[in-house]
Protein backbone atom coordinates (compact mmCIF):
# COMPACT_ATOMS: atom_id res chain seq x y z
CA UNK A 1 0.00 0.00 0.00
CA UNK A 2 0.82 3.32 -0.31
CA UNK A 3 0.27 6.03 1.67
CA UNK A 4 -1.52 9.46 -0.10
CA UNK A 5 -3.90 12.48 0.73
CA UNK A 6 -7.49 13.35 -0.58
CA UNK A 7 -7.13 16.32 -3.21
CA UNK A 8 -9.71 16.28 -5.55
CA UNK A 9 -12.41 13.92 -7.39
CA UNK A 10 -13.90 13.06 -10.57
CA UNK A 11 -16.66 12.39 -12.16
CA UNK A 12 -17.23 10.16 -15.49
CA UNK A 13 -21.26 10.06 -16.49
CA UNK A 14 -20.25 7.51 -19.24
CA UNK A 15 -18.44 4.49 -17.91
CA UNK A 16 -18.03 0.36 -18.46
CA UNK A 17 -20.73 -1.77 -16.73
CA UNK A 18 -21.17 -1.84 -12.68
CA UNK A 19 -19.19 1.43 -12.04
CA UNK A 20 -22.33 3.69 -10.73
CA UNK A 21 -22.33 5.19 -7.63
CA UNK A 22 -18.41 4.35 -6.88
CA UNK A 23 -17.12 7.39 -5.65
CA UNK A 24 -14.07 8.26 -7.38
CA UNK A 25 -11.24 10.15 -5.71
CA UNK A 26 -7.85 12.05 -7.15
CA UNK A 27 -5.20 11.05 -4.61
CA UNK A 28 -1.66 12.21 -4.54
CA UNK A 29 1.23 10.64 -2.85
CA UNK A 30 3.22 11.35 0.10
CA UNK A 31 6.32 10.67 0.69
CA UNK A 32 8.32 9.11 3.96
CA UNK A 33 9.07 12.89 4.99
CA UNK A 34 5.96 14.03 4.43
CA UNK A 35 5.96 15.98 1.65
CA UNK A 36 3.03 15.54 -1.00
CA UNK A 37 4.12 14.75 -4.60
CA UNK A 38 2.68 15.19 -7.97
CA UNK A 39 2.62 11.37 -8.48
CA UNK A 40 -1.18 10.52 -8.09
CA UNK A 41 -3.97 7.95 -8.33
CA UNK A 42 -7.71 8.03 -8.70
CA UNK A 43 -9.12 5.42 -6.50
CA UNK A 44 -12.42 4.21 -5.62
CA UNK A 45 -13.60 5.41 -2.08
CA UNK A 46 -15.73 3.21 -0.21
CA UNK A 47 -14.98 4.60 3.16
CA UNK A 48 -16.22 8.37 2.60
CA UNK A 49 -12.77 10.20 2.88
CA UNK A 50 -13.04 13.91 3.47
CA UNK A 51 -10.89 16.48 1.15
CA UNK A 52 -7.05 16.66 3.34
CA UNK A 53 -7.25 13.29 4.78
CA UNK A 54 -3.75 10.99 4.42
CA UNK A 55 -5.52 7.36 3.35
CA UNK A 56 -3.93 3.83 2.30
CA UNK A 57 -4.83 3.04 -0.84
CA UNK A 58 -4.31 -0.46 -2.16
CA UNK A 59 -3.41 -1.12 -5.89
CA UNK A 60 -3.87 -4.06 -8.96
CA UNK A 61 -6.39 -6.71 -8.25
CA UNK A 62 -6.33 -5.89 -4.96
CA UNK A 63 -8.89 -3.24 -5.20
CA UNK A 64 -11.34 -5.95 -6.28
CA UNK A 65 -11.48 -7.60 -2.59
CA UNK A 66 -14.18 -5.82 -1.09
CA UNK A 67 -17.88 -6.65 -1.41
CA UNK A 68 -17.97 -3.56 -3.53
CA UNK A 69 -15.52 -3.67 -5.65
CA UNK A 70 -15.54 -7.51 -6.36
CA UNK A 71 -15.97 -8.14 -9.90
CA UNK A 72 -16.06 -4.31 -11.22
CA UNK A 73 -12.87 -2.76 -13.31
CA UNK A 74 -11.08 -0.72 -10.42
CA UNK A 75 -7.48 -0.43 -9.85
CA UNK A 76 -7.34 1.12 -7.14
CA UNK A 77 -8.96 1.37 -3.41
CA UNK A 78 -8.91 3.25 -0.31
CA UNK A 79 -8.84 1.20 2.30
CA UNK A 80 -8.60 3.34 5.69
CA UNK A 81 -8.44 6.82 6.14
CA UNK A 82 -5.12 6.91 8.35
CA UNK A 83 -5.57 8.14 12.08
CA UNK A 84 -1.74 8.66 12.90
CA UNK A 85 1.71 7.36 10.67
CA UNK A 86 4.93 7.95 12.52
CA UNK A 87 9.26 7.17 11.46
CA UNK A 88 11.54 6.46 13.34
CA UNK A 89 9.28 7.02 16.53
CA UNK A 90 7.83 10.20 15.72
CA UNK A 91 4.42 11.05 14.04
CA UNK A 92 4.25 12.11 10.40
CA UNK A 93 0.93 12.85 10.51
CA UNK A 94 -1.88 12.69 12.88
CA UNK A 95 -5.21 13.20 12.24
CA UNK A 96 -7.22 16.43 13.73
CA UNK A 97 -10.24 18.43 12.67
CA UNK A 98 -7.12 20.74 11.41
CA UNK A 99 -5.91 18.61 9.03
CA UNK A 100 -8.93 18.60 7.23
CA UNK A 101 -9.56 20.89 4.42
CA UNK A 102 -13.38 22.03 3.27
CA UNK A 103 -14.07 21.50 -0.39
CA UNK B 1 -6.37 4.64 -12.38
CA UNK B 2 -5.31 7.57 -14.18
CA UNK B 3 -6.34 10.08 -16.30
CA UNK B 4 -5.29 10.38 -19.16
CA UNK B 5 -6.16 12.44 -22.67
CA UNK B 6 -7.32 10.43 -26.13
CA UNK B 7 -4.15 11.50 -28.53
CA UNK B 8 -4.25 8.59 -30.76
CA UNK B 9 -5.26 5.35 -32.11
CA UNK B 10 -3.46 1.88 -33.41
CA UNK B 11 -4.21 -0.39 -36.06
CA UNK B 12 -2.65 -4.11 -35.58
CA UNK B 13 -4.68 -6.43 -38.54
CA UNK B 14 -2.45 -9.35 -37.27
CA UNK B 15 -2.78 -10.41 -33.76
CA UNK B 16 -3.68 -12.95 -31.08
CA UNK B 17 -6.46 -14.44 -30.58
CA UNK B 18 -9.85 -12.70 -29.60
CA UNK B 19 -8.84 -9.32 -30.38
CA UNK B 20 -10.84 -8.47 -33.56
CA UNK B 21 -12.67 -5.14 -33.49
CA UNK B 22 -11.43 -3.94 -29.92
CA UNK B 23 -10.07 -0.58 -30.75
CA UNK B 24 -7.24 0.83 -29.12
CA UNK B 25 -6.38 4.03 -28.70
CA UNK B 26 -3.24 6.02 -27.67
CA UNK B 27 -3.73 7.81 -24.06
CA UNK B 28 -1.09 10.04 -22.94
CA UNK B 29 -0.70 10.80 -19.04
CA UNK B 30 -2.24 13.74 -17.36
CA UNK B 31 -0.94 14.69 -14.56
CA UNK B 32 -2.45 16.81 -11.42
CA UNK B 33 -1.68 19.98 -12.14
CA UNK B 34 -3.42 18.84 -15.43
CA UNK B 35 -0.13 19.05 -18.07
CA UNK B 36 0.08 16.21 -20.33
CA UNK B 37 2.83 13.90 -20.17
CA UNK B 38 5.17 11.64 -22.73
CA UNK B 39 3.91 9.04 -20.34
CA UNK B 40 1.42 6.88 -22.42
CA UNK B 41 -0.49 3.58 -22.68
CA UNK B 42 -2.69 2.00 -25.42
CA UNK B 43 -6.12 1.17 -24.33
CA UNK B 44 -9.43 -0.57 -25.47
CA UNK B 45 -11.73 2.06 -26.00
CA UNK B 46 -15.26 0.39 -25.16
CA UNK B 47 -16.81 3.33 -24.74
CA UNK B 48 -15.96 5.69 -28.40
CA UNK B 49 -13.99 8.16 -26.24
CA UNK B 50 -13.11 11.11 -28.84
CA UNK B 51 -9.80 12.50 -29.88
CA UNK B 52 -9.41 15.34 -27.20
CA UNK B 53 -11.17 13.79 -24.72
CA UNK B 54 -10.18 12.83 -20.48
CA UNK B 55 -10.81 9.24 -19.30
CA UNK B 56 -9.60 7.01 -16.65
CA UNK B 57 -7.94 4.16 -17.82
CA UNK B 58 -7.57 1.14 -15.27
CA UNK B 59 -4.38 -1.30 -16.02
CA UNK B 60 -3.31 -4.91 -15.52
CA UNK B 61 -6.30 -7.91 -14.70
CA UNK B 62 -8.38 -5.33 -14.17
CA UNK B 63 -9.33 -4.63 -17.51
CA UNK B 64 -10.44 -7.79 -18.00
CA UNK B 65 -13.55 -7.24 -15.98
CA UNK B 66 -15.88 -6.29 -18.66
CA UNK B 67 -17.93 -8.62 -20.40
CA UNK B 68 -15.93 -7.29 -23.50
CA UNK B 69 -12.58 -8.33 -22.53
CA UNK B 70 -13.03 -10.84 -20.33
CA UNK B 71 -10.25 -13.55 -20.84
CA UNK B 72 -8.71 -11.56 -23.58
CA UNK B 73 -5.08 -10.36 -23.52
CA UNK B 74 -5.67 -6.89 -22.57
CA UNK B 75 -3.71 -5.02 -19.75
CA UNK B 76 -5.29 -1.34 -20.37
CA UNK B 77 -8.76 -0.19 -20.85
CA UNK B 78 -11.02 3.03 -20.72
CA UNK B 79 -13.08 2.81 -17.71
CA UNK B 80 -14.55 6.13 -18.12
CA UNK B 81 -15.59 9.26 -19.90
CA UNK B 82 -14.70 12.29 -17.73
CA UNK B 83 -17.19 14.92 -17.17
CA UNK B 84 -15.35 17.02 -14.61
CA UNK B 85 -12.07 16.64 -12.62
CA UNK B 86 -11.34 18.69 -9.69
CA UNK B 87 -8.50 19.24 -7.06
CA UNK B 88 -8.49 21.39 -4.66
CA UNK B 89 -12.27 22.63 -4.97
CA UNK B 90 -11.26 23.91 -8.38
CA UNK B 91 -11.65 22.20 -11.50
CA UNK B 92 -8.80 21.36 -13.77
CA UNK B 93 -10.82 20.05 -16.71
CA UNK B 94 -14.43 20.09 -17.79
CA UNK B 95 -15.89 18.57 -21.11
CA UNK B 96 -17.38 21.23 -23.59
CA UNK B 97 -17.46 20.46 -26.93
CA UNK B 98 -13.90 22.92 -27.59
CA UNK B 99 -11.95 20.34 -25.43
CA UNK B 100 -12.39 17.89 -28.49
CA UNK B 101 -10.37 17.84 -31.22
CA UNK B 102 -11.16 16.34 -35.11
CA UNK B 103 -9.12 13.12 -36.35
CA UNK C 1 -0.35 -2.12 -23.83
CA UNK C 2 2.93 -0.55 -24.76
CA UNK C 3 4.22 0.02 -28.31
CA UNK C 4 7.53 -1.31 -28.61
CA UNK C 5 9.95 -2.20 -31.58
CA UNK C 6 11.84 -5.76 -31.81
CA UNK C 7 15.53 -5.54 -31.32
CA UNK C 8 16.76 -8.76 -30.35
CA UNK C 9 16.13 -12.16 -28.90
CA UNK C 10 17.24 -14.04 -26.00
CA UNK C 11 18.03 -17.89 -26.17
CA UNK C 12 17.61 -20.00 -22.56
CA UNK C 13 17.89 -23.42 -22.95
CA UNK C 14 17.87 -24.06 -18.95
CA UNK C 15 14.38 -22.94 -18.48
CA UNK C 16 11.17 -23.58 -16.18
CA UNK C 17 8.17 -26.14 -17.29
CA UNK C 18 6.35 -25.56 -20.04
CA UNK C 19 8.71 -22.83 -21.45
CA UNK C 20 9.88 -25.27 -24.65
CA UNK C 21 9.72 -23.63 -27.91
CA UNK C 22 7.86 -19.96 -26.93
CA UNK C 23 10.50 -18.11 -29.12
CA UNK C 24 11.35 -15.01 -26.88
CA UNK C 25 11.96 -11.20 -28.31
CA UNK C 26 13.91 -8.20 -26.71
CA UNK C 27 11.07 -5.58 -27.33
CA UNK C 28 12.72 -1.14 -26.99
CA UNK C 29 9.64 0.87 -25.59
CA UNK C 30 8.86 3.73 -27.91
CA UNK C 31 7.59 6.46 -26.91
CA UNK C 32 4.42 9.17 -28.24
CA UNK C 33 7.38 11.06 -30.52
CA UNK C 34 8.64 7.94 -32.48
CA UNK C 35 11.61 7.76 -30.41
CA UNK C 36 12.88 4.25 -29.01
CA UNK C 37 14.17 3.90 -25.62
CA UNK C 38 16.51 2.13 -23.62
CA UNK C 39 13.60 0.80 -21.91
CA UNK C 40 12.75 -3.11 -22.88
CA UNK C 41 10.86 -6.29 -21.90
CA UNK C 42 11.80 -9.66 -23.14
CA UNK C 43 8.27 -10.90 -24.80
CA UNK C 44 7.03 -14.06 -25.74
CA UNK C 45 6.23 -14.14 -29.55
CA UNK C 46 3.21 -15.99 -30.89
CA UNK C 47 2.97 -14.26 -34.04
CA UNK C 48 6.35 -14.16 -35.58
CA UNK C 49 7.55 -10.65 -35.26
CA UNK C 50 10.48 -9.51 -37.54
CA UNK C 51 13.29 -7.46 -36.10
CA UNK C 52 12.35 -3.63 -36.36
CA UNK C 53 8.80 -4.53 -36.62
CA UNK C 54 6.30 -2.30 -34.09
CA UNK C 55 4.35 -4.32 -31.61
CA UNK C 56 2.01 -3.74 -29.31
CA UNK C 57 3.11 -5.66 -25.51
CA UNK C 58 0.76 -6.55 -22.85
CA UNK C 59 2.31 -7.05 -19.87
CA UNK C 60 1.36 -9.32 -16.10
CA UNK C 61 -1.55 -12.01 -15.87
CA UNK C 62 -2.24 -10.43 -19.11
CA UNK C 63 0.27 -12.54 -21.01
CA UNK C 64 -1.43 -15.58 -20.06
CA UNK C 65 -4.51 -15.12 -21.48
CA UNK C 66 -3.90 -17.00 -24.71
CA UNK C 67 -3.73 -20.84 -25.70
CA UNK C 68 0.18 -20.80 -26.17
CA UNK C 69 0.37 -19.31 -22.91
CA UNK C 70 -1.92 -20.51 -20.54
CA UNK C 71 -0.53 -21.53 -17.46
CA UNK C 72 2.98 -20.57 -18.31
CA UNK C 73 5.26 -18.70 -16.37
CA UNK C 74 5.60 -15.64 -18.87
CA UNK C 75 4.71 -11.99 -18.00
CA UNK C 76 5.04 -10.44 -21.49
CA UNK C 77 3.79 -10.84 -24.73
CA UNK C 78 3.27 -9.55 -28.39
CA UNK C 79 -0.07 -9.33 -29.01
CA UNK C 80 -0.07 -7.62 -32.31
CA UNK C 81 2.26 -6.50 -34.86
CA UNK C 82 1.23 -3.03 -35.84
CA UNK C 83 -0.14 -1.80 -38.88
CA UNK C 84 0.16 1.91 -38.46
CA UNK C 85 -0.28 4.15 -35.23
CA UNK C 86 -1.24 7.72 -35.35
CA UNK C 87 -1.19 10.80 -32.67
CA UNK C 88 -3.06 13.91 -33.08
CA UNK C 89 -3.76 12.80 -36.84
CA UNK C 90 -0.89 12.71 -38.23
CA UNK C 91 1.11 8.61 -38.50
CA UNK C 92 4.26 7.96 -36.62
CA UNK C 93 4.78 4.74 -37.84
CA UNK C 94 3.31 3.08 -41.08
CA UNK C 95 4.53 -0.62 -41.72
CA UNK C 96 6.69 -1.07 -44.86
CA UNK C 97 8.88 -4.14 -45.74
CA UNK C 98 11.72 -0.74 -45.63
CA UNK C 99 10.63 -0.53 -41.61
CA UNK C 100 11.86 -4.21 -41.28
CA UNK C 101 15.81 -5.06 -40.70
CA UNK C 102 17.38 -8.49 -41.40
CA UNK C 103 18.84 -10.48 -38.15
CA UNK D 1 10.71 -9.60 -3.89
CA UNK D 2 12.45 -6.14 -2.75
CA UNK D 3 14.52 -5.31 0.37
CA UNK D 4 13.44 -2.93 3.03
CA UNK D 5 13.82 -1.99 6.48
CA UNK D 6 11.64 -1.27 8.51
CA UNK D 7 11.04 2.54 9.75
CA UNK D 8 7.42 3.00 10.79
CA UNK D 9 3.68 2.05 11.19
CA UNK D 10 0.30 3.45 10.29
CA UNK D 11 -2.66 2.94 12.06
CA UNK D 12 -5.96 3.34 10.29
CA UNK D 13 -9.11 2.34 12.58
CA UNK D 14 -11.48 3.34 9.59
CA UNK D 15 -10.79 0.81 6.90
CA UNK D 16 -12.34 -1.27 4.46
CA UNK D 17 -13.56 -5.11 5.38
CA UNK D 18 -11.50 -8.15 7.45
CA UNK D 19 -8.70 -5.62 8.28
CA UNK D 20 -9.54 -5.50 11.79
CA UNK D 21 -6.49 -6.57 14.07
CA UNK D 22 -3.19 -6.22 10.38
CA UNK D 23 -0.24 -4.69 11.52
CA UNK D 24 0.72 -2.26 9.05
CA UNK D 25 5.02 -1.41 8.96
CA UNK D 26 6.41 1.81 6.94
CA UNK D 27 8.69 0.17 4.89
CA UNK D 28 11.91 1.63 2.79
CA UNK D 29 13.31 0.37 0.00
CA UNK D 30 16.85 -0.67 0.40
CA UNK D 31 19.12 -0.50 -2.98
CA UNK D 32 21.74 -2.98 -3.84
CA UNK D 33 24.65 -1.03 -2.33
CA UNK D 34 22.91 -1.06 0.97
CA UNK D 35 21.51 2.21 1.30
CA UNK D 36 18.10 3.66 2.53
CA UNK D 37 16.15 4.86 0.02
CA UNK D 38 12.77 7.48 -0.02
CA UNK D 39 10.72 4.81 -2.21
CA UNK D 40 8.64 3.14 0.41
CA UNK D 41 5.74 0.51 0.78
CA UNK D 42 2.96 0.35 3.54
CA UNK D 43 2.91 -3.79 3.94
CA UNK D 44 0.93 -6.22 6.20
CA UNK D 45 3.27 -7.75 9.08
CA UNK D 46 2.25 -11.24 10.05
CA UNK D 47 5.68 -11.86 11.05
CA UNK D 48 6.43 -9.44 14.00
CA UNK D 49 9.57 -7.51 12.21
CA UNK D 50 11.01 -5.06 14.79
CA UNK D 51 11.93 -1.30 13.64
CA UNK D 52 15.29 -1.51 11.78
CA UNK D 53 15.04 -4.85 10.63
CA UNK D 54 15.69 -6.25 7.22
CA UNK D 55 12.74 -7.32 5.51
CA UNK D 56 11.82 -9.14 2.03
CA UNK D 57 8.35 -7.56 0.66
CA UNK D 58 6.30 -9.11 -1.49
CA UNK D 59 3.76 -6.96 -3.49
CA UNK D 60 0.58 -7.50 -5.82
CA UNK D 61 -1.81 -10.19 -5.75
CA UNK D 62 1.38 -12.26 -4.52
CA UNK D 63 0.26 -10.41 -0.89
CA UNK D 64 -2.83 -12.20 -0.28
CA UNK D 65 -0.86 -15.96 -0.78
CA UNK D 66 -1.14 -16.60 3.09
CA UNK D 67 -3.76 -17.90 5.46
CA UNK D 68 -3.71 -14.31 7.47
CA UNK D 69 -4.17 -12.28 4.18
CA UNK D 70 -6.18 -14.40 1.37
CA UNK D 71 -9.06 -12.40 0.29
CA UNK D 72 -8.45 -9.31 2.09
CA UNK D 73 -7.42 -6.03 -0.07
CA UNK D 74 -3.61 -6.14 1.07
CA UNK D 75 -1.18 -5.92 -1.54
CA UNK D 76 2.32 -5.66 0.14
CA UNK D 77 3.29 -8.17 2.87
CA UNK D 78 6.43 -8.63 4.81
CA UNK D 79 7.23 -12.78 3.59
CA UNK D 80 10.38 -12.94 5.80
CA UNK D 81 13.00 -11.36 8.03
CA UNK D 82 16.19 -11.48 6.33
CA UNK D 83 19.51 -13.10 8.83
CA UNK D 84 21.91 -11.92 6.03
CA UNK D 85 21.95 -10.44 2.28
CA UNK D 86 25.45 -10.57 0.47
CA UNK D 87 26.39 -9.34 -3.05
CA UNK D 88 29.43 -10.51 -4.88
CA UNK D 89 30.22 -12.29 -1.94
CA UNK D 90 30.48 -10.23 0.28
CA UNK D 91 27.89 -9.10 3.33
CA UNK D 92 25.54 -6.12 2.94
CA UNK D 93 23.73 -7.27 6.04
CA UNK D 94 23.87 -9.41 9.10
CA UNK D 95 21.17 -9.23 11.29
CA UNK D 96 22.53 -7.92 14.75
CA UNK D 97 20.58 -7.05 17.65
CA UNK D 98 22.82 -4.03 17.16
CA UNK D 99 21.02 -3.67 14.14
CA UNK D 100 17.78 -3.10 15.95
CA UNK D 101 16.41 0.38 17.15
CA UNK D 102 13.77 0.88 19.72
CA UNK D 103 10.33 2.83 18.84
CA UNK E 1 10.04 -10.44 -18.35
CA UNK E 2 13.56 -8.75 -18.23
CA UNK E 3 17.14 -9.88 -18.26
CA UNK E 4 19.22 -9.46 -14.99
CA UNK E 5 22.58 -11.03 -13.40
CA UNK E 6 23.01 -12.81 -10.35
CA UNK E 7 24.79 -10.89 -7.97
CA UNK E 8 23.83 -12.18 -4.24
CA UNK E 9 21.34 -13.83 -2.13
CA UNK E 10 19.53 -13.32 0.83
CA UNK E 11 18.51 -15.93 3.78
CA UNK E 12 15.35 -15.47 5.56
CA UNK E 13 15.11 -18.34 8.01
CA UNK E 14 11.72 -16.33 9.72
CA UNK E 15 9.81 -16.42 7.05
CA UNK E 16 5.52 -16.97 5.91
CA UNK E 17 4.74 -20.35 5.33
CA UNK E 18 5.51 -22.80 2.62
CA UNK E 19 8.52 -20.76 2.01
CA UNK E 20 10.95 -23.30 3.58
CA UNK E 21 13.74 -24.14 1.09
CA UNK E 22 13.37 -21.99 -1.59
CA UNK E 23 16.74 -19.98 -2.11
CA UNK E 24 15.86 -16.54 -2.91
CA UNK E 25 18.99 -14.60 -5.35
CA UNK E 26 19.74 -10.97 -6.15
CA UNK E 27 18.99 -10.31 -9.55
CA UNK E 28 20.44 -6.90 -11.04
CA UNK E 29 18.61 -5.63 -14.32
CA UNK E 30 20.62 -4.91 -17.79
CA UNK E 31 20.04 -2.75 -19.94
CA UNK E 32 19.67 -3.66 -23.67
CA UNK E 33 23.59 -1.80 -23.77
CA UNK E 34 24.77 -4.58 -21.68
CA UNK E 35 25.40 -2.59 -18.61
CA UNK E 36 24.15 -3.99 -14.84
CA UNK E 37 22.03 -1.06 -13.35
CA UNK E 38 21.36 -0.49 -9.55
CA UNK E 39 17.98 -1.77 -9.99
CA UNK E 40 17.13 -5.27 -8.24
CA UNK E 41 14.84 -7.73 -7.55
CA UNK E 42 15.08 -10.95 -5.17
CA UNK E 43 13.91 -13.88 -6.82
CA UNK E 44 12.91 -17.56 -6.35
CA UNK E 45 15.86 -19.70 -7.89
CA UNK E 46 14.61 -23.00 -8.98
CA UNK E 47 16.97 -23.62 -11.27
CA UNK E 48 20.36 -23.07 -9.82
CA UNK E 49 21.68 -20.09 -11.68
CA UNK E 50 25.04 -19.37 -10.70
CA UNK E 51 26.44 -15.70 -9.28
CA UNK E 52 27.42 -14.41 -12.59
CA UNK E 53 25.20 -15.72 -14.68
CA UNK E 54 22.41 -13.77 -16.70
CA UNK E 55 18.66 -14.72 -16.53
CA UNK E 56 15.02 -14.01 -17.23
CA UNK E 57 12.93 -12.67 -14.59
CA UNK E 58 9.27 -13.11 -14.47
CA UNK E 59 7.10 -11.05 -11.73
CA UNK E 60 3.68 -10.93 -10.15
CA UNK E 61 1.48 -13.57 -10.15
CA UNK E 62 3.40 -14.94 -13.11
CA UNK E 63 6.10 -16.49 -10.57
CA UNK E 64 3.58 -18.40 -9.14
CA UNK E 65 3.01 -20.33 -12.65
CA UNK E 66 5.49 -23.10 -12.00
CA UNK E 67 4.54 -26.25 -9.61
CA UNK E 68 7.13 -25.30 -6.36
CA UNK E 69 5.88 -21.99 -6.63
CA UNK E 70 2.24 -22.14 -6.84
CA UNK E 71 0.06 -21.13 -3.84
CA UNK E 72 3.63 -19.71 -2.32
CA UNK E 73 4.09 -15.94 -1.64
CA UNK E 74 5.95 -15.32 -4.20
CA UNK E 75 6.19 -12.30 -6.99
CA UNK E 76 9.47 -13.01 -8.58
CA UNK E 77 11.80 -16.12 -10.25
CA UNK E 78 14.20 -16.90 -12.61
CA UNK E 79 12.41 -18.40 -15.16
CA UNK E 80 15.93 -19.24 -17.60
CA UNK E 81 19.45 -19.10 -17.55
CA UNK E 82 20.46 -16.91 -20.40
CA UNK E 83 22.58 -18.73 -23.12
CA UNK E 84 22.94 -15.91 -25.61
CA UNK E 85 21.34 -12.37 -26.19
CA UNK E 86 21.46 -10.36 -29.12
CA UNK E 87 20.34 -6.92 -29.98
CA UNK E 88 20.04 -5.70 -33.78
CA UNK E 89 22.01 -9.15 -34.76
CA UNK E 90 24.94 -8.85 -32.63
CA UNK E 91 25.74 -10.62 -29.34
CA UNK E 92 25.10 -8.46 -26.37
CA UNK E 93 26.06 -12.12 -23.78
CA UNK E 94 27.15 -15.25 -24.86
CA UNK E 95 27.25 -17.92 -21.58
CA UNK E 96 30.76 -19.10 -20.95
CA UNK E 97 33.16 -21.09 -18.15
CA UNK E 98 34.66 -17.30 -17.94
CA UNK E 99 31.02 -15.11 -17.22
CA UNK E 100 30.41 -17.27 -14.05
CA UNK E 101 32.64 -15.78 -10.74
CA UNK E 102 32.51 -17.67 -7.76
CA UNK E 103 30.74 -16.91 -4.45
Amino acid sequence: MIIGVVTGSVIASQHTQNMTGLPLRVVQRVDPTGSISDSYLVAVDVLGAAPGEYVLIASGSTARQTTMTDGKPIDAIIIGIIDTWQIDGKARYEKTSASMTST
